[in-house]
């Protein structure tokens, strides 16, 4: 195994088996409330939760954040997370790429879901900085891998700052990402990995033609806190100490909705501790288009394999379907509407 | 025992026994600080908390909100609630009265409430979906059957949604409540069942001739958790699920009562959650012309019997009528323009 | 004993040794922060706590509120009171004189204070509501017995309607106390005995010629509580729940104390939940001339005797005068200035 | 060991084993927000944490604030925080050298400080009352003594009120001060102890010519806490009551840094209640220029020994920096600029 692919796995196992999510900070969607509309004039069988996203028709407005490729591990996770948003209607990212352009032996381990999931929306992932590195050509060879809908490129200067084997360096990378914005011949979203996008950084972005963003805010996974553990586990306290002390560092997702929303009229991908339907029809009502978990999916298929994962989708529709109801709306388009109060 | 039946006593069984209210939301009414007078320039005994409702005088602004009928053990509880209704001057509501339209032999279950009370104010109850298939007629009957002042009309989107029989069909509801208002004979309130009525539904009523709304707002009974614990015995897990995930949905009482008030100058009852008679003079000042309270009255029933029932509400018309005092308010009018603090 | 003699005997005990203070109210004093003076300009030695109030010296703005007399035990308290505050230079008011202007033989349980106090400011006491029984003559026989420089007139609605043999009647009041204004010959303060004054009622009486204000919040001793216990204890239940319900009732002091200050230029006194010297400086600096204590002056002296008393307001005075010190106010004029953040 | 020497000893061991902090009140820093920037366009290699005060160049905008000397021990703690200081490029405070002005011998427990680190940044310090007694010589003396680049006057009425030797005696202080800066020959720096600046003291140095404010807020350690527990150790219950009181006296050192900044473009230390690097970069986003921090100092000292202190700046250093790339801040004064939410 390859040092990436031991780091993959390993974080695959910390976040499946720790407490690894913010802790004194949330995503502040539990200030969010939706009005009751006790006379919706709808039946419940009328909602209609489908959209489209870049091009491609969804029956829920949930993704699976990207997470995972890179290991044999990686791969099966992708598999059954590909067969069950395929079975349901759902879009998914897959984890960084970068590991499978260096060695083509990896590319399988990601182009696992389109055997299975030919259809779905899916988004290419790398990291921001990595694109100095790859250039066009490696972007491009990340979304052919996958037959991509889009590409999602990751900032995670905190993640960067905290892992041990981390490289922390964003000076021009806003001028790659235009690069690959250009040229990459397919639209490009940018998304944290749970520190949250502010207006000024969405506003940078859009005008260098970035179409969409997945906030990923403070209140879900913490990075700092992953690598932190894996710090501590690798002996190295003080970079242990340093994740520690920025866990809950970040913009809460509530926040960076409105935050991003205020900026575009593109793309907004709510994520960063996403973990209901009501979750994600709040998401929706403050300007959120669609909204992404990544750790519940991991581990309930973790816990209970493909069914598991159905349930927790499922569930997660139930809600939103229900929360649409009673706030009388038919449609998403009707829900970004919705009244709610702060 | 016909399903309906059973299931209205599985109601009663569940809101006596289990812990049914809202857990992490409130009515809000804690919120609402009535101002002391310390020289209120009159005397207890002149307090006078008599009102006149839908054409009947009440002693109290108090009423005993729609419960129940439907089953042998309904027909006690409407009896014993009448009664008690009776000795102290205050009005009723009865349950839902669907299921005495489709099975004549439950009639005498409502009807038995007019035995024992024939001039108290009455209001009759049918759901707002129940009304297209019941029809103008089927309201009528309603009315007849307990010779109501006015018939209540339900709307519980959220537990149609939840309850494992449930149909929620909302489209051209408000379109039905017309007509009943139209041509039923009596005045038409609106009532929610825990939820809380907007000012946007208030609003959307009064313009069709609705003349009075019973908000019953979240913070005391969900009907969302009572549906759970029934779909959780008879092992529908994850409708129990969605139940509890909208425990606490809606909008707070006190919210809902200014909400109301806000668009009509008709009937306002106060609902959901009123547990005191201070309470009751918080609701009055913020708006309500009235208080209703439904699990109370029930558990003081079924605990100490009439005794019980009359003892609950007399110590609350003894906190009212102290609240009164001490604001200064010689009757309900006044403690309408009492000072209250938010 | 007499009926009222045995009465006031109880409520000493109780509040000796019941929790009787507001539960889940506070005189909101907390909220109040005085601004920290790093160089204040001043020697602490200079610090001047002297006042006038009512045509009196007096050596720190504190004062003992309104409590005893008509029982042998109350004269005892009476007399250490008065001999601590003489010894001290503070002031002082005897309790509800009532029962003396009815049985002769009580006078001497409250002009002890004059036998050990000669010089100190002292305030004679009687409820409003007694006004119409004894008239202004027994307001002035009152005034007399104390040689008292004022008449603290109380306002009790709440607790007359708790207790057991109360009699809730305010109508004429505000006329009464008019009249005793114009005719008793010594200014007339009027105070509340722990739920507060409002602007309202402070503007009516300011517009009868009320010289003085002793707003007595909530925060501190609650009446409803006291009166509760007693209901409890005689084996009236409902009595006593009604006392439990309004324990709370009332404007917090901190909030009294600015309202009655909007309306008037004459004398404030500060009380209800005055426990610390810190809560007289900020008792002043937000608009109060000086702050009374009844419930804590009562424990000391059970505790400790006289020794007792004299430790807590000499504790009380090193902080007040420690927060002048700390806000560079050279006398109390200058503390009614002093910047505060709420 | 004279009195004095003895009371310094005594302060440290205090500081370093007794809960000395405050306990009620926080230094706010908890509600400043900084807003991640998920794009910072720099290399976290380039941050540069390096800043000029008072003509001597800083790595690290961290300062050891004043604290000991006066004692053998005290001269051992001097020598430790000064050769460390010098290590890592930071500067640091001397405690109050009144005592080696008394006593010659003393002098070398606080020069000692410039025999291990001729170059680093360094404070005299003379508390301002003292000022009167040892003139504007005196005043020379302790700049003298550790060839200081500043004198740093304290305030601390409150310390002064509660220790048993106090003499809190504050009128002339301002001339006293204006006098030295005008005669001293260094920049002058008025501090707190733990109890805050406010706008208006500020103001008021400023314009007399004081150049810095270390503002010494309510949050880190409280020295009526300190010689509270003198006093109680020394048999004075009452004095030790008095501090207890005035445990958490003051101006938050979040407020303190907004008020200072508000009414200075001169230097702005932040301290009281520093713990972190992230407080350090809070403090400088909200306005100061650099912060210190005392007991965490001393404890870490007292703990592990110069290894300990190198370990605590080294990771507050650590966390400032990644504060600083995190909101995309190349220098110090970037992060004066950076976004930040209350
Ligand atoms: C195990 C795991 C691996 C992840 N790997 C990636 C990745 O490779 N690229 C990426 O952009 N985000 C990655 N993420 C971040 C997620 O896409 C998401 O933004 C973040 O976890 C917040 O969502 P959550 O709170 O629902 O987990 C990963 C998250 C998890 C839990
Ligand atoms: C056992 C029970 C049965 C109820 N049945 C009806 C009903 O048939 N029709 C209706 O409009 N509301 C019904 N309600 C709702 C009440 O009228 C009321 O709006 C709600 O319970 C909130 O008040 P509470 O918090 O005081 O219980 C019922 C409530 C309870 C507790
Ligand atoms: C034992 C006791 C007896 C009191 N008796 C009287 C009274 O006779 N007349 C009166 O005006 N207030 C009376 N009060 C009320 C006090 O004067 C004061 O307004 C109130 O207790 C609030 O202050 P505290 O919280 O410091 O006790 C009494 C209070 C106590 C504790
Ligand atoms: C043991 C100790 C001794 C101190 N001695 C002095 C002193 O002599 N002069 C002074 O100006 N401040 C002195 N201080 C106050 C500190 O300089 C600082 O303003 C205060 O402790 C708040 O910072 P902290 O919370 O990080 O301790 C002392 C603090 C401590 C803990």
């Amino acid at each position: 195994m390859s040092e990436v692919t031991r780091r993959k796995d390993e974080h695959l196992d910390i976040a499946i088996s720790e407490d690894v999510e913010a802790s004194a900070q949330t995503t502040w969607l539990e200030h969010v409330h939706l009005v009751h509309r006790a006379l919706p004039d709808i039946d419940l069988d009328e909602v209609d939760t489908s959209l489209e996203i870049l091009g491609k028709k969804l029956k829920l407005p949930i993704l699976i954040d990207s997470m995972t490729g890179g290991s044999e591990r990686g791969a099966k996770v992708n598999e059954d997370l590909a067969s069950v948003a395929a079975e349901l209607g759902i879009g998914m990212g897959v984890g960084s790429q970068r590991a499978a352009l260096v060695d083509g032996r990896l590319r399988s381990t990601f182009s696992v879901v389109r055997d299975v999931a030919p259809d779905i929306l899916v988004y290419a992932n790398i990291g921001a900085q990595q694109l100095a590195e790859v250039g066009v050509d490696g972007a491009k060879a990340c979304v052919d891998m996958v037959r991509a809908d889009a590409l999602a490129v990751h900032l995670n200067p905190l993640q960067e700052a905290v892992q041990p084997e981390g490289d922390p360096k964003y000076r021009g990378v806003l001028d790659m990402i235009a690069n690959v914005v250009e040229k990459v011949g397919v639209p490009v979203i940018v998304k944290e990995v749970g520190s949250g996008l502010s207006r000024e950084v969405a506003a940078l972005l859009a005008s260098v033609g970035v179409r969409g963003f997945d906030v990923a805010g403070v209140g879900g996974t913490s990075w700092a806190r992953i690598e932190s553990i894996r710090s501590s586990r690798s002996g190295a306290p003080e970079k242990a100490r340093l994740g520690e002390s920025f866990r809950d560092w970040g913009i809460p997702t509530a926040a960076s909705i409105i935050e991003v929303r205020s900026v575009t009229k593109g793309l907004v991908i709510a994520s960063g501790g996403i973990r209901s339907g009501l979750d994600v029809a709040k998401s929706i009502a403050i300007g959120a288009d669609a909204a992404a978990m990544a750790l519940p999916a991991l581990r309930a298929l973790s816990k209970d394999g493909r069914d598991g994962l159905k349930a927790l989708i499922r569930s997660a529709a139930e809600e939103l379907r229900l929360a649409m109801f009673l706030t009388g709306s038919r449609s998403l388009r009707e829900l970004r509407h919705a009244r709610y109060v702060l």
